[in-house]
Order: structure tokens, then C-alpha cells, then sequence
């Protein structure tokens, strides 16, 4: 039987890194929710909240946890964005994985401070993240920018890293004949029915862009 | 109109915070997927990993991140575990949101050192993240165990946030009548269909632990 050295190597046939920006994108636009990581009294804390990529950079509401950090200042930061694809069911409990796609971006994060940038990242991600439904909203007030904290960070150190065993698994060959069902059990985000307001005007009909939402992207 | 913050506060009548141990655990025992927040060189990490609890702690497999710190010593860290049960579609996009479910918990994580209780917690971890899935795996080797990390942390300080906003929404009065369809887009985890590995024994049927596998529950 091969050492667990060797086969977290074969494991790492399957698992890749990749640094490019064109993976790192697909990803990021695949799931808006992020968990950002801060420092705050030399303690992490991890927030879950909602991402959007604006080309080289991702935005996010500034939270409570940092907008008691340096206001004003850059606010170091991880962000993570995690897919999970498939279960991964092995001939040993070692073997056992989750397929998956994640990234995290380190940097600087910034405050967007003028009311006129926030008003155009506060567009961007609704027609981000609930497309198609911008035109028909009751618009902003300049109360509601002022109201609303945003931060960004640039993709410069950012990375992805993808697992991707196949329907084999990662088993090495003499776990092969063990007598257990083995495979992936694949996972995918799935809309419900959409549930309307009670009070809505009569006669407002559910639009496509509500009937046709999804949340993240289907596995790859 | 009112004021965001007037806004702020009915929002807020739909989010709550949680400190009991019922609201954090069914929080920790429907979500394998954690995100764990450590310092490294006094910048945040956040990496995604699967969590599983055992009564009073919470435990995952230490990372390489998490390794390369102090070995043997308690590990500050915030693992945050986050369930989105819906989109809610307002009339504005200040009034867009979430409904969610999460839970941080912070601490000095610690290593578990011992053999036997690895190897306990490894089944433990298994039965709870691949329920049905022990009995009939190839057993775990002593190599296996060795090369294995577990982390684990207690929960004492740990609570939890729960967004449910109704189909209603958040939306003040005022707003209610402005022609856009708005409601709630419920968001679960769905499983597809199994894709057995192609090396199967001949007759290895699908097993009723796999057919009904789900990662995560399904919304409140």
C-alpha cells in the first residue's frame, strides 16, 4: 500500500492551482457570497457578505466589523468565494474530498468615498447580482448612497484553487476492488418558487428576470 | 420617506442575533462548509474546509495555513459557517438583501494530538459529513492517522445571525405601491444525480447513503 505521501500526490493530480485571471474571474463572477477576513485586535473575524467584480477590482458593503477599523485608511484584507461542485465518495475515509473551486484575493482594501462612485458601484451590483431588475426599481436617494459603506480591493494577489477529482476518485489502485460504492454526488445551488409580496400592486406579473434568477452558477 | 436609519431599524426587525446553543448548532449541523479566519504574519487568511461538531466543539482538518503557525500551541481563529436561504426583491436597491443564516465562532483553536483520538474523530467526522458511509469502507491505517491534522474549538464564544426577511420585505410603506414585482427567491442545495466510478466491482449497487446524500439542509 503506498505511503499517504504518495497519495496526497495522487490526490494532487486533481487539485490545482491556478493564477490567471480568466479562472480567478470565473469563479468570482460564479458566487457572490464571499466571507472577507480582517484583523481586528489581532483577532481574525470572518464576515459573510455579498461580492461583485468590477473588472480588475471586487466591491463588497463595508460591514460594522470594518467600518470600526481606520476609516479612511486601506483595511487588510482576505476575501474568499467558495464553490463546492461534488462530494467526492472514496474506497477509505482518507480519500474522501470535496470537489471545489474557491478564491482568495489579498490586499488593501479600499472605501469608495464620493457619493457620485457610490451611486455607480451601488448600480453596478444590482445589475450584478439581481440582473436585469435596475430600470424598474424605485431609484436611489442621495440618503440611501450616503447610508451605504462600499469597499474595494484590486485582483492583483489573487488566487484560485480548483479540485476537481474524477468519478474515480483519488484511490489508489489496490483500494480499487474493495467492495463499496464509490463516485461523485454532485452539488449545484438551486432556485425555488419565487414567493410574492402579499401587498403587491394587482396585476404585477413575475418578471423574467425573477423567474430566471439564479444564485452562484451551475457546477462546471 | 423615512430615513436609512429609520429604514435601518425595520430592516433590522427581521435580523437577529442568537446566542443559544439550539440556534448555533442547527446552524454548525446543517452547513459542512466553514470558512476558518487565522493571522499569518498579522494579515488575515481565510481558508473554505469542512467542519463537522461533536457536542460542545466544532472540528476540521488543519490546513497548511494553519500548520506553518505555532505547532502544538492554541491558534486564534473565527470560523464562520454561512446557509443563504433566499434573495429578497425589494422596490429599491437600498432595500435588496439576504435571507441567511450563520454562525462565527472565535477561539484558540487546538491541535488533537493522540492517535486514538484522531482516529475517533476521523470516524466521527465521516458518520457526520458521509452518514451511512463507515461501516463499509476500507479501514483507516495508523500512516493515514499520522497524516492527518485535526483542529478543533470550543463554543463557548460563538453566535449566530439569522436574516429572514417575509415576502413582504423590508421595504417601507411608502414604497409599496411602485410598479416592480418584489418578493423572495428562495436558494437551497440540490444534489445531482450520482456518477458512479467507472472501476466499480461488477454488481457494486447505489447505496441508499449516496442516493439520499445531501450537502446541507434545506432552507428553514
Amino acid at each position: 500500500m503506498k505511503a499517504p505521501t504518495d497519495r496526497t500526490r495522487l490526490r494532487r493530480l486533481h487539485e490545482k492551482a491556478a493564477y490567471d485571471r480568466d479562472s480567478i474571474d470565473a469563479i468570482l463572477d460564479a458566487m457572490p457570497l464571499a466571507h472577507v477576513g480582517y484583523v481586528m485586535q489581532g483577532a481574525p473575524v470572518v464576515i459573510p457578505t455579498l461580492q461583485w467584480r468590477e473588472g480588475d477590482r471586487i466591491y463588497w458593503h463595508g460591514s460594522a466589523a470594518s467600518r470600526s477599523l481606520k476609516a479612511g485608511k486601506g483595511v487588510q484584507v482576505c476575501v474568499t468565494v467558495t464553490l463546492t461542485d461534488a462530494m467526492v465518495l472514496a474506497r477509505s475515509a482518507f480519500e474522501h474530498s470535496v470537489n471545489s473551486r474557491s478564491v482568495m484575493v489579498f490586499g488593501q482594501a479600499e472605501w469608495v468615498t464620493s457619493a457620485a462612485a457610490k451611486a455607480a458601484h451601488l448600480q453596478t451590483m444590482v445589475e450584478t447580482v439581481f440582473p436585469g431588475r435596475w430600470d424598474q426599481l424605485r431609484p436611489m436617494t442621495e440618503t440611501e448612497i450616503t447610508a451605504t459603506a462600499i469597499l474595494s480591493l484590486p485582483l492583483t494577489e489573487a488566487s484560485a484553487k480548483i479540485s476537481a477529482a474524477p468519478p474515480g476518485g483519488t484511490d489508489p489502485d489496490e483500494d480499487k476492488p474493495w467492495p463499496v460504492w464509490a463516485g461523485l454526488l454532485p452539488i449545484s445551488l438551486a432556485m425555488g418558487p419565487p414567493i410574492p409580496a402579499p401587498d403587491l400592486p394587482p396585476g404585477t406579473a413575475l418578471p423574467a428576470h425573477a423567474a430566471q434568477y439564479r444564485f452562484g452558477q451551475k457546477p462546471q
